[in-house]
């Protein structure tokens, strides 16, 4: 259970990582929407495998199928199933993983849990899965831009200690694609590169964390109580592998700041009700203002690391163990794309629910103005 | 829609802080379990207003009554309903938020999305729709207490800039409960409760850290890929009013770490399978581990204060603003129990959705020693 | 579990026939509409006890309650929290029933699921809890009739071996309410009334047919391939008690039918494609094609009779048993509303859901004319 | 919408009849099932086209491939994959369907609902898209059968006017696979083909029954009051094509019983409690009692005929329509497979959820015994 996200615009992802395939049905794919496969494979391709020097170099063309629910070029409203074949998949390279729990991995905890795993790189619990997440992301995002002009843009802030402090509305995406590591300020994207390069010659791995603005949000977006816009966020960026942490707006930061520093005052702006700050990142009482929606995921350093660790085999024996193969020494350069995702298909679901209940969505700030 | 939380264990919350009462459903209780509205009011008491003098003085004694699903003191297996009747509910304080947009309340949103609002008090929107929650989660704790051993430890870590540095394992239930911040490092208490006590008094508001602590956690629990145990805790959290920020395990701190530190080796201990550091926090690739889980909160200042703030009308006009009639300082000493009892319906939702997939859930790794 | 019917227009029942209350929660109605008590009470009146000498004089006024939801004479888009109090609760009339498994009641089947059970007067198995269905169905009729002018008209088609040839458009609902058995066949209304009567002299009980037509229903509505627009109506009525069979425009009479006389073929009239015959009850492939939908429900003979049945009790003994108190000779009569709801309550779901896809919904066949 | 079936076993269909392939993923199958392409090979060829004189001739070989989810022959516990490749999908057959909406199919109501649809063969509303129900049930009757001791066997009750007059539980799997269409009774199943045949020389179609036991079920299962088992029987079947009316038990013939002839007496048999006669098809309040359970399928005849018919175009013409290709002139014996695969979903579906909620599932009559 718990391979589905969404009620509208419902994914539902399968695959192992060293099975034949991976891939995503979507049910509830709005109807004849123009689509065709080059507008998935362009997401795939920045979440892709061996993209640069810095990620793993994994062999995967990750090549994208639509199986079913386009006609002629246009969804049909009927679900969309994306396949991608699995090239590497017969590799011997996990041999050494069999019988060993990978230390923060899934292999102990799937073991307990189902009694029994696909050992060959992970299977399901590898970060492999995802693939089915920026394809189905990829056709939200479209669907967003098309029909609700929103822009989601996702890129590194911080990798280990190197933070940028650019303000989320400076970051176009040019600045984000135009380096490998994702991060729009260029200068310090020289550095986390450098700084990766230096993780991997020694072994180990580097977290950091990725920050998204969602522009043109339309407002009242966001189901209270439970299904409030900001949890169902949480809840999509917490279940991206190796994610540890969300914020929302102002975040862990609000804390420290009182209410009358914190809170944003309304104003009147091109006839339009505007926030003067917007510590709420967009967000107040569950549901969407019209500000930009501004979130944080914070990533762990990868946990396949080649330095020797202990650890203990399924039969109850203290080894020692070494990653072997190839890896991530850094996921945040291809964490961007899935961040993306994972908030383009919680607000197109918000926005389609929205719709159920009122029958049409209300503009975002400048279609008012 | 968005007022029902869990699968397995439904809650569905209703009720308007000034309407004639908030309440909630339980569908999915389990049959025998012996329940009286004892083992309800005590934890309601703890999210109860007026407890102390840190908390708002609107006067509700919060009397719990339950009107269905319980015959004989036993649970029968069907909807449990609970209600809380408002007794403060006429009161005319609230009269002139009527026209007005609240900075960083959910006044403005929930107007532009339903295009009507229940003005008194925050309507839905009010913090007093937790009762439904700390009522089921009082029954989710008994259970998992009695069936599961599984106990949830709640406590205030951290109030504007004073951090408690206590570690989770530390920290006993009746060192929180033993002072009114419900922060188990005694002398920090007592200045929290005085900086609270300031801020009131300078019609402001603080915010904070709640820190929990689950304690006899079954191995095996939790599902992937989206319904991951943690990505279910952050949306659980993050549904809470207020609440800006989660974190699982070692967090945003993971960030700066690298993999070799952070990596949580395995050993045996007891004959069982550990680690022997816990930066996961309980949970690998969405499923617990044994390990004690550990997740924050982080809420934001208390948006309601007595500062005048700029802001606007209904009717378009920028008006001036402040909060009358008695609100809290500082939520985080209510906001205990709340956090509490999301994190025990997430994980007996997630328990009993184990038990239908296996038939039994594994047990904890004491019970193992 | 199972207690909540609906995806957008949610409703969830809870209560037992003897405990202090029985009610529903809707989560999903739309805001702004205007609502009032009086609304609901006149359908709840149509279900009522003792409303006539044919059905069972239990002495309930149930008289409705809006607790939540509603403001200001306005539906809020928050849950409403519908309770109509118990008042008959206390009686010892059940005692008898206690340790007895009712033939044909649900008795056995909760004890052996639950391990306990609420023996007074059937608990929740008890067609008390329709209560709750026709509160929210009647809200869910409202808004069909005041936003897509659609009508759902109910009436007891057969009694026992008494069936009424009236085609399904001759029926008004004027005709329906003027004579205690719901039958707009008035001549074979006063024959049913007599067979009911003669029924409960002899301590036995009789079954019947309801049939239902909706009238102006919007084309397009239902989801292929599961959510198919008939294959939820099913369920709905299968839930009602004592409804055993279901059937969607020419039902089980089509099976002696062939293809080409069963067949509806298209034409167009005043502009609007339309079917020349019905006897696909207005529903091809799951969706609804703008005609008429027609179906009916079989309902068993009441299962409570007087006359003495053999049994077992739950200590294992064979027993003899006859019914006391009082109760329903013919269910058909109460079961009109009940039917009425279910289908409105499936149908208005569906529109909304429909409207979450494509942001409206297609008018009817006269509004197109 | 609507593409997913259950909640604890759920199933997810996608593709259209004349696209690349059709499928199907199933999330929540328990792990550890010994599990290979031919168990589920085996019932796709009881669906299969051509598999005998009096189905239709088109050429699909319905070749299954498990994609995702089975690992050295065991389930994993997450989602299977199973897909098979159209083989015929490039036929021209249809381009005189193109802009015709076909009498009793779904191509106006796709149109109307969609503004798109694929038309070649029907696309996703063609019964081609039970393949996937056919695959994923097989999985769900080889776990029945193996960990509940729940055998599920269907068959043709009856065609046109021609009716089985066999008890269902005198009925065996052998003398329902030993003829082509399906029917036990041995003499009425020659006649049952020889009309079938003669149809299809006329160019027309006929309807008929499917009768469906489930013997071995254990107590206690399905959840009251909506999702009652008969509810979610009914659901599943009317959800097939074609189908147009579903009973339990003694259905619609219990209308003209009455209470005291219709009432199932229990009684202690091999210190079980029984009941006497079984009127109410194994279901009592939603849950089973542990008797067969008996439901039937009333299916209308095929709405593809070759004798020409009135319709209407896309443009609004009325023009005349025959069918051409290959189709079936009676879809009852390849509903046999469908069947009772919706009953398998179904019942196991409500097994997994009764085991989260207790932990266990009773045993069935036999076991107990």
């Amino acid at each position: 259970m718990g391979n589905t996200f969404g009620k509208m615009f419902a994914v539902t992802t399968w695959g192992e990582s060293h099975g034949d395939a991976v891939g995503v049905v979507i049910d509830g794919c709005p109807p004849k929407i123009k689509l065709d496969e080059s507008d998935i494979q362009s997401e795939l391709d920045r979440r892709r495998p061996a993209q640069s020097k810095i990620t793993t170099q994994r062999k995967e063309q990750d090549k994208v199928q639509i199986i079913s629910g386009v006609f002629e070029g246009r969804t049909l409203g009927t679900p969309i199933m994306i396949v991608v074949w699995n090239q590497d998949a017969r590799s011997k390279d996990y041999n050494h993983m069999k019988d060993i729990f990978r230390p923060s991995h899934a292999d102990y905890t799937y073991q307990m849990k189902y009694g029994v795993r696909n050992w060959k790189g992970g299977g399901r619990s590898s970060a492999r899965e995802t693939v089915g997440r920026v394809a189905s992301g990829a056709i939200a995002k479209l669907i967003l831009r098309q029909q609700y002009s929103v822009e989601i843009i996702g890129y590194v802030k911080q990798i280990a200690d190197m933070v940028s402090e650019l303000e989320p509305e400076e970051v176009e995406r040019s600045n984000i694609e135009s380096n490998i590591v994702r991060c729009p300020d260029q200068k310090l994207a020289d550095e986390m590169i450098s700084k990766i390069e230096e993780a991997r010659k020694n072994g180990d791995s580097l977290g950091g964390v990725v920050e998204t603005i969602v522009k043109g949000m339309p407002v009242g977006i966001g189901e209270p109580v439970f299904d409030k816009l900001d949890a169902d966020l949480a809840k999509g960026i917490l279940s991206i592998p190796a994610c540890r942490g969300f914020e929302i707006g102002s975040g862990f930061s609000s804390v420290t700041m009182t209410g009358s520093s914190h809170n944003d005052e309304f104003h009147i702006k091109n006839s339009v009700v505007r926030t003067k700050t917007n510590f709420s990142g967009g967000v107040q009482g569950g549901i969407s203002n019209g500000e930009n929606i501004i979130l944080r995921a914070a990533f762990k350093p990868t946990g396949t690391i080649v330095k020797e660790q202990q650890t203990v085999d399924i039969y109850g024996n203290e080894v020692a163990f070494s990653a072997r193969g190839r890896h991530d020494p850094c996921v945040l350069p291809r964490a961007v794309p899935i961040v993306e995702s994972m908030t383009a298909l919680v607000i197109l679901d918000h926005i389609l629910r929205q719709r159920g209940q009122v029958g049409s969505v209300m503009k975002n700030n400048n279609s008012k103005a």
